[in-house]
């Protein structure tokens, strides 16, 4: 089964300006993706497509393919990620999954149960009414919406379209990390390369006088 | 199976004092108790003892056992959690499931498979380190420590008492109502008792001008 993951690495995760460099922050984007590469690698997926914004795709591809079980591929795409993913699954006739780069907790059991539903849809949401993960028995029957409550929205579409549906409940990939409270969750439950990389800049936790858990970076 | 749910009616959910009154919070606390209580009453689950700060304990009880399918009791007692919870499971000679009570979006499904699983400890973790389910299939060899970083902690204590250990992977176990911006999960996920209050006192959804999602309240 083939996996789709869409990427940003340009100006990747602008939340976390006030907190680290662009260079870091480019870097974590990176060490995120790799996770979610183990994890797909360990996983019954076979096969990922990325699809990057970014220009420097190709090479960054090289370097993350060495170590990987995975038929790795790389598509250079400046759209908006729902035109790009709409033209992408309606070509597509085999099951895929979709599923975000910033999810470095995310475990291949997980990824395993959830593409073993026999649902035409399954969707594994983020925080805030994100779909972090989105399984598609028929990409080609389904389209993406993944502005505001996505979640809500693919809910929906499933519904209009009659597709049988899930909701995968998974803590590890609801985690996105996008500000820097979510650190937290990585500091605390991470053993991959992005949790590896926050600990080596320096970023760790404090509990502060309120008995309330911060990350700070320590430079 | 039992149950065990910490509650704490007066002055509850403290952290929520700039949005909803008092009267409010710990309708909400009640409401999202019941929703706990529903999805254990549709679970494998028989038995629950609620451990309540609460002095009018006894009347609260009377009213949330209408309707469940489950034998509740309630114990009043004042001392802090991990004292009262340690001195409660050194007592229990059979397999027990320590639960929040707010996490209003915790399903029956998820309950029995966390309580279906084998090893002697299974961890459920709550944002922020926390530990929002903890089943313990030999309570008595266990002890508690809910502050700080508790999913830690019970992690480190289950390895030092050589007992085997689980972390469950579930979303919907993981939202734990402390703050405003929980009420977006709730909101946005809740079916239950407590998503309907929040409806009912005029708390909704609104994406402002950065497309960033809040909990707002209409009065």
């Amino acid at each position: 089964m083939k996996a789709i993951i869409p990427f940003k690495k340009e100006g990747a995760k602008s939340r976390l300006g006030d907190f680290l460099n662009e260079k870091e922050r480019e870097e974590l984007a990176i060490r995120m993706l790799r996770d979610v590469l183990v994890a797909l690698s360990e996983s019954e997926i076979e096969e990922v497509e990325i699809i990057s914004t970014c220009s420097s795709g190709g090479e960054m591809i090289e370097e993350l393919k060495s170590d990987l079980k995975l038929k790795l591929t790389v598509r250079e795409d400046e759209r908006g990620l729902n035109e790009v993913l709409n033209e992408v699954i309606k070509e597509e006739n085999e099951p895929v999954l979709i599923i975000m780069a910033d999810i470095p907790l995310a475990m291949s059991e997980s990824i395993n149960e959830l593409i073993e539903h026999e649902e035409d849809v399954v969707i594994a949401p983020g925080r805030k009414g994100g779909t972090n993960a989105l399984f598609l028995r028929r990409p080609s029957d389904f389209s993406v919406s993944y502005y505001g409550i996505s979640c809500s929205e693919h809910i929906e579409t499933a519904k209009r379209r009659n597709l049988s549906l899930a909701v995968y409940d998974s803590f590890f990939i609801s985690v996105d990390i996008d500000e820097v409270e979510d650190f937290i969750e990585l500091l605390i439950h991470g053993k991959g390369f992005s949790a590896e990389y926050l600990r080596e800049i320096g970023v760790f936790l404090r509990v502060d006088k309120n008995s309330k858990m911060q990350a700070e970076v320590d430079r």
